[in-house]
């Protein structure tokens, strides 16, 4: 099988460019193992911080080398999460939403790569001073939190600051990537590899509710939007700039224009949407997925994801020169 | 000097698959006819419709083959401006914001191609109804109006749409492109070729102030935002779901968030709003392009423009095969 060799890998010490994003709740072990077992880098979602949870999925791990990431703000508060986390000997930490610094003389001691997800230059300026070894510039059409770049123009302007201010940073695309197409275009774009989450939360090994699955397989990339909704109803005190991109759906459609009326009555509403959320109820809670939704119809097996975005970015990629007249 | 070859430059008899965009007040003859003769296409900016300044935009342009865009629900009110339009033979006449459809058969008789600007799966489909030989998928993170897809993953999800319904449809991406990476990304996407914006508009040719250009140079990717402000300052009723990205300046931060009382005040503000535009000022009118900006540092003519990013995207493409290891 053919295999994608970038800075990235050479690094890492893995086959192919492709990264599973830390996805709270659906990122467990399983999918982290397959994910790397086929030749990418799985990473671990640690979430807003479940220690008992976050072991059980190193468990489930087992042998495979797999990453974890966390979210900063919400980490912060818990920090013995890092520690229990690093004594895993993790293949990367990855640190997204809020301020790495105070944890990367930490994550260096452990000798662990740190991953650092940025929204904005800003963001990318705070990775470069806490060391980060990686930088992943996500762009508004990712699934889950995020900001408002785009990944497109985001990447090649990160690319060119780390260019100037950190060459041996190296650098990652995400937001709106589920298919070689995208992993061609963000090499490209000048990253060294892609870090993935709609499409791989959309895998057999995702720990993710069958009809909610469902709701991606059906949906074009039209059919999301970004709110702070499912943050509100969760009683998640997000800090800005960040809020969430999910299916636009009766949820959505009830609340939007409405926060402060959902904020009224969280006490039913919370409880609510939770009880919806783990029942799979695809209308009365969000469905986390991003504008790759669109790219997806099937629910395959992790590494079937990886093999397919291989073959298709080789071919792209081994055929390029086709346009040179 | 290398060419750049796709379906679109074999359709449209070019060299190479870039188009500039027909941006309203900046994209006169000058600049439509220099993109041309660099071996693009240039097209004139048919904005909402002075039918002199059309007629002075194509003499300008003088033999130079250039195409014309409308916007279309502008058009619409003044269908004659597309009868003037394509009585001078346009290489193309390209329709965005608004139907379409009405406007298919006078330039089907016309033997013009017809270019659809596109921002969700709906309007692809109503361009491919409208027969349109070229569809643009627009993400939001262009310049200007559009509405809220990000570029990456919506130009793949148009392609497999068009490859579906209407395989001889071509397809560029907009939005976010400007420079040879972002090409170069555009046709792994799948797509045949780019329509850019805010690059062109901070060329020597563009008919834009002096102080705006300088903003767009000294402007990173992350200093733009989307709103209505601009509309309501200059009385124009855009219909949803268009806003317009612009700088994220002192005129956006005095009035987002009080759309309502800008409207209460608009007989004084619609005049100040006009004034300072035409004095170039860039803090009390809006200064309109995308995130590309951040990928702009000079403002060369629009020739050398097209040259850099043909040069740039060859050296990607021919020299792609590399990461196939
Ligand atoms: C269901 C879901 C949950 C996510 N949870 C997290 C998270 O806990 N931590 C994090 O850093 N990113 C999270 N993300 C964002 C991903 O890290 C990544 O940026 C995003 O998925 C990339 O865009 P894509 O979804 O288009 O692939 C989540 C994404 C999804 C779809
Ligand atoms: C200053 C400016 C004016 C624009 N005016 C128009 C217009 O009148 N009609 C139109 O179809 N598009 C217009 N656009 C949008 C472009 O057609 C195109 O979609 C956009 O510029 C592409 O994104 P980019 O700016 O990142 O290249 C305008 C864009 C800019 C920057």
């Amino acid at each position: 099988m053919v295999r994608l060799a970038t800075r990235l890998t050479e690094r890492l010490g893995i086959a192919h460019p492709i990264l599973s994003a830390p996805m709270a709740l659906a990122a467990g072990g399983a999918l982290a193992a397959a994910v790397s077992r086929a030749g990418g880098l799985g990473l671990i979602g640690g979430g807003y911080g479940d220690g008992a949870w976050i072991e059980q999925q190193f468990a489930a791990a087992g042998n495979t080398q797999v990453g974890c990431g966390f979210i900063t703000w919400a980490m912060a508060k818990k920090p013995e999460l890092l520690t229990q986390a690093l004594a895993h000997r993790p293949a990367a930490l990855m640190l997204s939403f809020g301020d790495p610094r105070p944890f990367a003389a930490e994550i260096a001691a452990a000798g662990v790569p740190l991953i650092c997800q940025c929204q904005s230059l800003s963001h990318i300026r705070q990775a470069l001073e806490a060391g980060a070894a990686i930088v992943i510039a996500q762009g508004t059409e990712a699934g889950g939190h995020g900001a408002s770049r785009a990944t497109l123009p985001f990447v090649p302007e990160a690319a060119d600051l780390i260019a100037r201010e950190s060459p041996d940073t190296l650098l990652l695309a995400a937001g709106g990537i589920a298919d070689g197409r995208g992993l061609a275009a963000a090499l490209m774009l000048g990253a060294d590899g892609v870090l993935a989450g709609t499409r791989f939360w959309a895998s057999r090994e995702a720990m993710v509710h069958e009809r909610h699955r469902a709701v991606a397989v059906a949906a074009t990339g039209d059919q999301t939007v970004r709110s702070s909704l499912p943050d509100i109803a969760r009683q998640l005190h997000w800090p800005k700039p960040f809020d969430i991109r999910t299916a636009d759906n009766a949820f959505i459609a009830r609340w939007i224009g409405r926060e402060d009326a959902m904020k009224a009555a969280i006490d039913t509403e919370a409880a609510a949407y939770r009880e919806a959320f783990m029942a799979g109820d695809p209308d009365k809670a969000a469905v986390i997925f991003g504008e790759a939704a669109g790219l997806i119809s099937d629910i395959p097996a992790a590494g079937e994801i990886v093999a397919r975005m291989v073959a298709e970015a080789a071919a792209l990629l081994g055929g390029a020169k086709r346009f040179l007249a």
